[in-house]
């Protein structure tokens, strides 16, 4: 299968570039989606738990909204209460791909979500809940999602189950699946093969290319090793450096097991103490008709909305969601050391992380909440990422967080350059407790495992991966109807 | 470090084989214990809570007894309760290794453990305890601790935390770590320097290598690879064959991308619903004045013991302890597939799992316990392993779990080939959901992280590992002192 060819090429063999905006452009006029808010005792099928103040479905299922109670010993901000998404069931995100003359083409589906920004959003093939494949939301069956039950005999090529937003979510998880088409694939309303050359322009395009996609493209265990030997070194020193740090014989500061053993040491000093406790009486959040917010006003509301749509499974619906206050900016800052580029990593600790600790990236935060915290909590090298002079700033782009649960939930990724200049003063020593220079394909390596690189982090490999291909021109990006 | 030195020498630079036995026997005539039943009300330090019946100690600290519900649908027994220790803290478990003229040495210590049937026993270096390193049980500091504590720039040849029984556990992991030492090493008292070739030959013997000591072995990382490129293909084709699965580069049935996915799939399709509920009233359970036990008779039971040692960090102190009925059995069955060893490994479900499932050797069970279970409980496999012929067994040796909280828990470990013959019936199609033919090179790769070899799948990998070198005559196994 010719990974390089499917990022090389400028356009798919079964589709073209050019016709991208029209065929979104009439996808988007006709899944007509209406998002209204609604009073959180006003959510059809959803009700408050008398005891607990718990917000849950009548059925039981989906998710509740629940208190957490956390304790970290020694960290910036040492104990805190908050509202959690409690939803242990393991959904499937899966890619379904297959090859055409050659090339690799992943069949993406352009798919709503109450919570999205601007509508419409290129997705994985499918993005099935438990619920969804039990079928107990009463809605039509989720198209393809047979080929991610039996994958046939070859098995997939990426199925690993990956944590997301641990500040959100207690425990959640999803599996994360790309399956090779075995025979004819037809192709559904709403569906269309990209090749990784367009899905990685798509990426840089403004809250288009949804976070359920970037987690799955992120985990393809072999793009990068392929691309790089395909597309040869570059003439731009920080692509050739991106180019060396995918090759798994390259060198790097630390050793994998070094990597490995500090992961241990975070993972073994940090206490993370995080109990669910209700959702009634939760110090320093209140709950009004419409939300349920912090005093400070910061950080989240918990909101209800009715949900009005066409082209999805159910016609309308009612649910809680989280909205985020303000946007937050998720970043690597990148070095070239011995000529391969490096990432520089963080051992951050999260309330809802199933292992205490995942790889974050350099900076992940919402600076406008930093105005109610304390000084020491202002994130390292938050300073090095807003301060970067344009020339090195590799990537940027605003992408939004999961639809489903997060309303309007923005986030600026960058990928900034330290190497040489005036800008260049971030730098760790090499026994930081915290945070280590990494090399692609040690990231590669981590992520054919669970729980080692956060859902931010997966969101920007991808956007790494995006920026091995040479820079050409980018399709019209006008859209007609967002 | 030349660990095939360290495999091959007949015997160590520092310490001959032949007065192992004296120095052994010495340190067990002076490392007196005494170890008494108590009634569980009489348990110093150790109190009932009112009001859930469990077994606590009055400072909170080291573990507690409690009571577990476990729900895991579709599983051979889809329901149960049971006594589990509660034992969140992530302990040590460290082998100080050094070069001597070139060969690897593992600084090992002659143990007791209140609940070992022989008494002592080869351990690592280190074995703490979270309350060990912050002294909260008042003994004396744990030699060698800082040592695991500040490994030196070079940091840890291993360092990987790693489950423990998931049926008497919940939750419970330590940290299994080899670091190299930088400067001289003064010897204790009760200490002594291995070569992996001396350990490897004890590790045959009946009770004497202790669980710690085997499971840290087994995460050595550079063992397999680097003893199959210096000691050469052996004749034998049994012993051939395992070099080979030994090496990366060699084919194996299954991928390691369809390995990580069948791990995958089996914890997400096994549910395990495990709750901490009361001690007391347990279903079928019964507390007399010296035990709880199953109404059955069969599984284990929680006693009391007080303890006095000589020899040990603490003088004289009283605990609960598991106290299992009937020796089980513990086996990998191996196959020859195109030339490589293959080891059958079983995707395992139990209830004090972090991570729901775990690969466990081809058989794991007490035989004892099937009596009182459905025969639709009975292992699979167990019958090829308790009829094989003795030319089919490559290793046997009865090896106890760790006796600082299990009560002569001894189980019979055993390595059969099952190649050719009229006993090699034992197969599964390739697709089974259980069960899968892996190499040593693939499980030695999965090592490196946490979680997915279990307990006794990790000593039988350092006993595989002991049939890397070719046999020679056992030293005297006649022990002075028991």
């Amino acid at each position: 299968m010719r990974v390089a060819a499917s990022a090389r090429a400028r356009e798919g063999v079964r589709t073209p570039n050019d016709d991208f905006h029209d065929w979104f452009g009439a996808l988007a006029e006709r899944s007509y989606t209406r998002v209204e808010r609604v009073p959180l005792d006003g959510l059809d099928g959803w009700e408050t738990d008398p005891r607990t103040g718990n917000l849950r479905h009548h059925t039981g299922r989906f998710f509740t909204v629940e208190g957490l109670d956390v304790r970290i010993p020694g960290g910036p901000v040492p104990a805190w209460s908050q509202p959690i998404i409690n939803q242990p069931e393991i959904g499937v995100l899966g890619i379904l791909v297959k090859e055409f003359d050659g090339v690799l083409h992943c069949l993406m589906q352009a798919k709503v979500e109450p919570g999205n920004a601007g509508g419409l959003q290129i997705s994985p093939t499918v993005q099935a809940t438990r619920s969804n494949y039990t079928g107990v939301h009463g809605g039509r069956p989720v198209p393809y999602l047979d080929l991610f039950r039996d994958p046939g005999p070859r098995g997939p090529l990426v199925d690993v189950r990956q944590s997301e937003q641990g500040s959100a979510f207690h425990h959640k998880r999803n599996r994360n699946m790309v399956v090779e088409a075995d025979g004819e694939v037809e192709v559904h309303e709403g569906f269309r093969w990209f090749t990784l050359g367009q899905l990685h322009r798509l990426l840089a395009e403004r809250d288009l290319v949804n976070m359920d996609a970037r987690t799955v493209l992120s985990c393809l265990p072999f793009a990068h090793a392929e691309l790089a030997r395909e597309l040869g070194p570059p003439a731009d020193p920080f692509r050739a450096a991106l180019f060396r740090s995918c090759d798994p014989t390259a060198g790097s500061r630390h050793s994998l097991g070094s990597v490995l053993s500090w992961i241990t040491e975070a993972r073994t000093r940090t206490e993370v103490r995080a109990h669910r406790v209700p959702l009634a009486g939760l110090p320093g959040w209140h709950r009004t008709r419409d939300r349920v917010s912090h005093e400070s006003g910061a950080f989240f509301d918990v909101i209800g909305v009715r949900v009005e749509a066409r082209g999805r499974e159910v016609a309308g619906w009612s649910q809680p969601m989280i909205e985020p206050h303000g946007t937050g900016v998720v970043a690597f800052l990148t070095r070239t050391l011995d000529g391969v580029l490096h990432v520089l990593m963080h051992a951050r600790a999260e309330a809802g992380y199933m292992d205490v600790v995942e790889l974050a990236p350099t900076v992940q935060c919402t600076p406008d909440s930093y105005a109610y915290l304390p000084e020491s909590a202002r994130p390292r090298f938050l300073d090095e990422v807003e301060r970067a002079e344009p020339g090195r700033i590799r990537f940027q782009s605003v992408l939004s967080e999961e639809g489903g649960r997060f309303h309007h939930a923005l986030n600026r990724y960058l990928i900034v350059d330290t190497d040489g200049g005036p800008g260049a003063r971030a730098d760790v020593p090499p026994d930081d407790p915290d945070y280590r220079w990494m090399t692609v394909h040690q990231l590669v390596e981590l992520l054919r495992h669970s729980h080692y690189l956060n859902i931010q982090a997966r969101s920007l490999v991808a956007c790494l991966q995006s920026l091995l291909v040479p820079e050409e021109p980018a399709p019209t990006t006008e859209r007609k109807v967002r």
